[in-house]
């Protein structure tokens, strides 16, 4: 089975991002007037103070989202579960379990790591459902920005997503669909640039046909995926990731590591570069023609195999030497990470689309970032091969 | 008249962006078939060295653009003209040797301030029909990054891009469009964090309506803008650059300051943070409903007071001494620029989108920015201020 880019490639990083394109943090969704005519005029009295709580207020002579959400609320304590009990469910209940500990687990794993940085957190909710919690690792010792969110919402949305996703016929007019969404996502920026970037997401969703479409069953289904973006490649840190990605899939099924390291390849591409932004790792979305439990297991396997994979890696590198030209050429990689979140990936653009919370869609962006006119690294150097990895995949193992 | 903003906001940086969305550096068109789900296999066997020359090769395994252009190729010099004489015509050729005088005196002055950088040119064309001239200055004395871009292109626009602009009846079928656009546009980031960044951009576009289309009219339309991009706020700076811009505007029609003001507010605004990206300044789309020939003039008047309206800011704001926190905060807004040319200019998205370009695109990305998780300014400090009149844009005058 070839993946079909064009219409399962879902979220890198925003929390929720199931391939049905709902938003990434919303409870309850209302669809606006797309492409409206009338735009509520300038809520130019509104003071700064207000706007940070306020940012889904009526907007200034914009054309209002196909698609608004609620705004979340921040909360002084994180609960046990975000799960409402007419919400829960078995496999809903073991997802949230199993991105909460993995969030626990890989801060753990990383504070230990960068020994000065502490994650600060953030939790939030949504008066309609749901909610998540956000952490933060900001200017460290050896991370300049780590972000570990996780995020469990439900709702209703709108027919017209559902259609949309779905590609169902434009004469079949299904109600409110309910759905449920949860996911870990992580972006981890270190500061030296030989120790590499790395970014894992993983995601479980849940959505009821419409209620009176004849037979139509209960849908659910498991993404995400884990990838590596150095500066510069050393053939042993690669060949390890991808290593432990492959044992992860092997576990289950043979066919899972090639399928998923070749969705990698495709699903982070920036087009306009014809380059990808990183060295990969695997990516599925989709996925639900497995048995439930199998895949329950199998993304908690890849969830706990991104320390082995990714800790030695930054261990080994995070205190080699460097000169400018190789931090400048880093910076320059980072713009390219910029470039694929704002224009191509679907979580990140859709949620900025549809107003979930941007602190957390946007912690994916590093600290700093370059952009150099024409810039062309000398044929043969390091920079070079790393381009070259990055424009004609390779396989590591 | 209240502009549109949804279906007339264009550009702010590629070259050439007519609002009927036109790949901005495309001298013909080819439509792909978008969202087929048949895709070339991967290029592997491509070398890094070739890959820089046929960025427009096969993609791997992604779904084709809607429409295609074909390569540019880099010349050694700049012709006299990228006119053909069949392509002339008073306006066009009038219109050109506006903006390439205009590029000759934006990038003289700016040099003169700059003292250390030079203007790097690169000349290119398209087989197709016409070109363009791309000016950078890299890492100078005084500005980090300004680029200073001419180009002008003809050739025949599918008809879907008609179609999608013009939003005409989904029965008529126009043959392809033969299309003619040019434009100058310019971003400029200084280093000294109280030195403004600025943007304009000047253009001309014309088409023939469909061939069999009974009684169509022959189009033309101007289009354009100046507006400036400070991290801290110097009212008389920002009160001397609208000036120069009214006063440019009243010479020819009291409405267009207020209008046009209104329209650069409006159109530089990044949703998703409920902020301007700047302080605004003028912007205009679609104008065809005066005379020609004063359209023509006001453009020419616009992109001759660019200097005027900022080189005395520059010059006061470049050697101010600054600290570390006013550098990152400048980044911040750089940041900020990154987003909304990435996510929301009309132009960058879609010359991204339809492979223009990409150096001459991407050159109006600053040298560096910068993301903070969560960054909020203290109440009442200068960040805050100027943070503030982003989101409540004020009348400077």
């Amino acid at each position: 089975m070839i993946p079909n880019v064009s219409t399962s490639a879902s979220s890198s990083f925003a929390p929720l991002i199931p391939s049905i394109s709902i938003p990434t943090h919303a409870p309850s969704l209302s669809v606006g007037k797309a492409n409206s005519l009338s735009f509520p005029s300038s809520p130019k009295t509104s003071r700064l103070s207000q706007h940070f709580s306020s940012l889904r207020s009526p907007l200034p002579m914009r054309p209002p989202a196909a698609v608004s959400i609620e705004k979340e609320t921040m909360e002084a304590e994180r609960p046990d579960t975000f799960l409402r009990e007419s919400e829960s469910g078995e496999v809903r209940v073991r997802f949230e379990k199993m991105i909460r500990d993995a969030q626990d687990s890989v801060c753990q794993a990383l504070e230990a790591v960068d020994k000065v940085g502490k994650f600060k957190e953030d939790v939030w909710s949504r008066p309609g459902g749901g909610g998540g919690i956000s952490r933060v690792l900001q200017n460290g010792a050896v991370f300049e920005k780590a972000g570990v969110n996780v995020s469990v919402v439900y709702g209703v949305m709108p027919p017209e997503a559902y259609r949309a996703a779905r590609s169902a016929s434009p004469d079949q007019k299904p109600g409110p669909i309910p759905f449920f969404a949860a996911g870990i996502s992580s972006v981890l920026h270190p500061k030296n640039p030989f120790a590499p970037t790395v970014h894992f997401n993983y995601r479980y969703f849940e959505t009821d046909a419409p209620k009176d479409a004849p037979g139509a069953p209960r849908q659910w289904w498991f993404g995400g995926g884990t990838d590596l973006t150095p500066a510069y490649i050393f053939e042993d840190d690669v060949k390890h990731f991808h290593s432990v990605q492959k044992k992860a899939c092997d576990k289950f099924d043979l066919t899972f590591y090639p399928r998923f390291k070749q969705w990698c390849d495709d699903y982070f591409y920036i087009k306009h570069r014809g380059e990808r932004r990183g060295l990969g790792g695997i990516f599925f979305d989709d996925l639900n023609d497995y048995d439930q439990e199998m895949l329950l297991a199998f993304a908690t396997e890849c969830a706990n195999s991104v320390i082995p994979a990714y800790v030695p890696i930054v261990e080994r590198r995070k205190d080699m030497p460097f000169n400018d030209q190789q931090k400048a050429w880093q910076q320059l990689r980072r713009g390219r990470y910029v470039e694929f979140n704002l224009v191509y990936d679907r979580g990140t653009t859709f949620g900025l689309k549809t107003g979930g919370r941007i602190e957390s869609i946007l912690v994916s962006l590093p600290l700093s970032a370059r952009w150099e006119y024409d810039h062309k690294p000398e044929e043969g150097s390091e920079e070079w091969k790393l381009l070259d990895a990055c424009i004609n995949p390779k396989e590591w193992l």
